[in-house]
């Protein structure tokens, strides 16, 4: 199966290279990017990259191509879909599908009375730890879950240029979070609190986000999640979970680079958490995309769906909401304004 | 210094023991109870106490007396405090000095003028683990507190007459985890959101109580502080704590009966949480009673004063609103009904 | 229960008041040590025991003590222990009974014939993680044991005119170890290899001792147990063990202060062991002491008897002379040497 | 630089798949395999391998191919290594060279005078685990090294079959833990002395081998390691590591499937340990591979030379000597038998 990465930036190149080692059945055919040089040529050469394009119509019209991944800027991602799906090409999209929900609906609609596989890139999903709880969870071995509570943290902040485009902390950061619960849970949020406040850098305030938040958020079943978000831990990247139920309690804990612990007369030293997102979700990145091809082989359902990608999206526009107005928010709010 | 305990109940026994065996300079004088019987008699006997009534007012008529425990049932709190404070006694009382406001405003106003000590039993002030997270806080070592996540999970619910009278989840076990997220912020609560939810038993909620929540609170200085709550965890008592700050995180961990871990075919398994308050904070019933009868003699401030006991009672009227009416609601709110 | 005490050095006094505050009907009637003080006397008062003297020969004369904890120096223990058979007292002795193995059989043929009890201060045995490895071990639940490693490193050597009346590291320091490795599995230890080195202090190698051992030990069973013992761990007192079966392992940790953990951007740190024997132990030295007085109380076996107190003896001889003549040394080597 | 491997049995197609994926700068040009069949024909082809040949011979011949991974049976390890040197290969020899260290001098006398390179695979030595040990080590963050504790117990025993030609215990599965020894110390072995039992399997002990060991050796700094062996822990794969300094100590522990931690009535459980090497070494195998192409082509020290193929051996035959004649043996013992 061939595959063309539309977006050469720092996740097509994760995608171009762990598709190429790993995932069997499958080669990158062509990679292409508007910003793409010498360097990144070179680079794909090496890997085995066929072609090598700054416009991806290319891919789009390479019949040979069967299935593109969409690692482009976030504004691009629901445009190229539609173009891609009108392309006939099953789609592997970088989260957010949009920040607008309008543009996600219209995804939705174009794979509507079509057989195309359309995935979404939450790819914690993934990830070996919470695989594990959700594992635990699902497998009823806590009994009936009653909470879930979700620690988040980024190492650092990115830069406020960067904030002022993210569509502010719950679409860019806790989204993933909010797709945690949901994984977890294996349940939908109905109401959202979200307590937010500008404990990190003064400029992040200055730029009408929040850098720290407590999101509480109601689940269908009756369960309580809560989610806390930093955009800095000087620790490294925290990335936890745990999940409360009738029978018992199960949590994830970090990863480090080694088990090594160090006792000496200061105290007894362990590792700080992997650094961030690329070291600590690196197999979880080939584990999506691997679920992405069989899915298109196979043709079964694809783990993370359009409508996974719509929901999180709904949630963090409630928590926007409701740390606009300090009050708790209903996702049917959110979800009828836009006639969901 | 000879010191009078107002109740035999299970609360008044650990006190009677821990002073008799370990705090240096005081001894157990007399014990009062209503319900006194053959069996707490013969108790108080081997244990050394001269005197055993059925009348507190023998104690706090007796003048060799100088500081009284009240361990009475929550609703004789607050009117026997006024009792021993026109008597003259210093006084450790068990929390909460009460359910209502205006009858903890009576106390406060009663101590004004005199220069009698006044502590509140918010034994996990005395805790190890939670001194330690405190001291952490306090010293700088995680730098400006941004997070407080408190985890406090008792192993069973108490039977549903008790949750009848107790004050409701948010007075009789939350309480505790309002008191710590002040210690151990050293900050103030301004506003509370509250979740609640029926999850463990519908009797509970027939009651007109909840038994799972989660309580979002802002602090004056903006960090934010949650606590989970559940009136059951299979595993045994969880009470935990995590800070989180500009230069690092703190967490402590339940206490367990022993550091053995057992690995096998089944997994690596260690030891369950103590099982429960009387097993985890037993040294602290002792703590506290000695850093009360040292500001006694040595005539220094409470570590737990009145108002300590006062702000948690607040809070908590604030969480029960706030799940009533589903809203955040200001302290100050419920503050300015009582003229506060 | 009346009980004299003959030492009131720091585990004379550690005793004291372990017995005065937690050993159900037994009381401290009278204690003595040659070089008693005015400050040791004044201590004795507060604590409430009735008679204080210089010499232990009062206590053996006082037909109201029933039992008498031996605490004196070592040299002490056998002598005093065959005057107080003599008296009829029940006897804890502090270990080791003696480094002379022909005083040890002194003292087990003076209990011949009487029906004394005497408990030998392993006090290990009666430590939390030990007792929940032992009875992992007892149990089955790790299945047949093949292997037993032991950690025993001391905070820090103590001073060179101490190492010289010690007995040898092996004598002083590994008895402990060599009763752990007896204790936990419930075997005997048929042959001895050590290996030492002095790599703590060269001043230690010049009093003609080792700092830094490892000894392997075979059990009568075929199962090979291990210990590393250093005089130096500059991170406190390390004691744990593990145990290896056909079914699984069990391990112990040590202790330490609070579950505090700290994370920051120099990793992840939590608190060292606790500092020493006297922090690490202090709830089994009332423990041994409780099973000892319901010993002579119940008339049943004490938990660490004469025996227990002469094989780590033979033991540990058989240590000594394995690093000097470096080979392994049969017990029966030296059991034979003294007609054992 | 393309690279022949010889041999493809499980661990030759291991190193197959890691150099494809993972090394970059070389490529796996052929493989070679007497019991060549057409499913690894078919493997080989998939994985972009070009040549596949029964007859090694063909691999040697090839001017193109530079290096050569030898992965064959270990009696076939010498004997290609020397008309490989002949062939003018750079050599990757899985471990060991030989079980005869004649046949290892005859290697070391081969490569004198040429600029091959020549690494021994050590995998252990490229675990993330381990290597963080050495580093802690070498670093000085533990002071002067003076005790090291090696635990290494497979999950199961091989087959009998296997057993007897395994060269025994200390040349098939200690030999790693040797190297361990004298990686993480960087020092030499002077003397061991081991203990072994047959506590897993009675057939191991017909077969002339023993299953449980503990071998304790002296270093030539005067520190003691000691390593404990058994053929059978059923909780996994045990590989961890202590070592003891004057200024603290470095422990690591296993490597597990994920960080979940489930709490429930019977414990809080943890995962056991990855299964066996395959899972744990998986990235060792790839770095090591990676470390040796890169001492090719810049022409540097191998990280694991021909001495460390010797040196372990001549430690595993004293070893073997030391069981059986139960005594201490120099490893200068073996040695000068051997004219080294």
């Amino acid at each position: 199966m061939k595959i063309g990465i539309i977006g050469a930036g720092r996740i097509g190149k994760v995608h171009a290279e762990s598709v190429t080692r790993f995932v069997k059945g499958a080669t990158v055919e062509a990679i292409a990017d508007p910003f793409m040089n010498a360097e990144t040529e070179k680079w794909a050469k090496e890997l085995g990259i066929a072609n090598v394009y700054k416009d991806y119509k290319k891919i789009l019209d390479d019949p040979e191509i069967k299935a593109v991944l969409i690692c482009s800027s976030t504004d691009t991602h629901s445009p190229i879909s539609l173009e891609a799906i009108k392309a006939g090409k099953h789609i592997f999209c970088e989260k957010p599908i949009d920040h607008d929900v309008d543009k996600i609906k219209q995804v939705i609609k174009a794979l509507e009375g079509t057989s195309l596989k359309y995935q979404v890139g939450f790819n914690r999903r993934f990830d070996h730890n919470f695989r594990a709880a959700k594992a635990a969870v699902a497998s009823g071995r806590i009994g009936e879950l009653n909470t879930l509570s979700v620690t988040s943290r980024d190492p650092g902040a990115p830069p406020v240029s960067y904030i002022k485009v993210s569509g502010g902390i719950f679409l860019d950061m806790t989204i993933h979070d909010f797709d945690m619960v949901r994984y977890v849970s294996g349940d939908e949020v109905e109401e959202v609190y979200a307590s937010g406040a500008v404990l990190v850098d003064p400029e992040i305030g200055k730029a009408g986000d929040i850098d720290t938040a407590v999101i509480t958020l109601k689940l269908h079943s009756g369960a309580i999640a809560v989610i806390n978000n930093c955009r800095r831990a000087s620790y490294g990247y925290d990335q936890r979970l745990e999940a409360f139920g009738s029978l018992g309690q199960v949590e994830v804990h970090n990863d480090t680079d080694s088990t090594a612990v160090l006792s000496n007369a200061d105290g007894v030293i362990a590792e700080k958490p992997k650094y961030f997102f690329l070291e600590r979700y690196m197999a979880a990145y080939t584990a999506e995309i691997e679920s992405f091809v069989s899915a298109v082989e196979k043709d079964t359902e694809v783990e993370v769906g359009v409508t996974d990608g719509l929901q999180p999206v709904l949630i963090g526009l409630a928590a926007a909401l409701s740390v606009k107005e300090n009050r708790p928010v209903k996702v049917s709010e959110i979800a009828s304004k836009y006639g969901l």
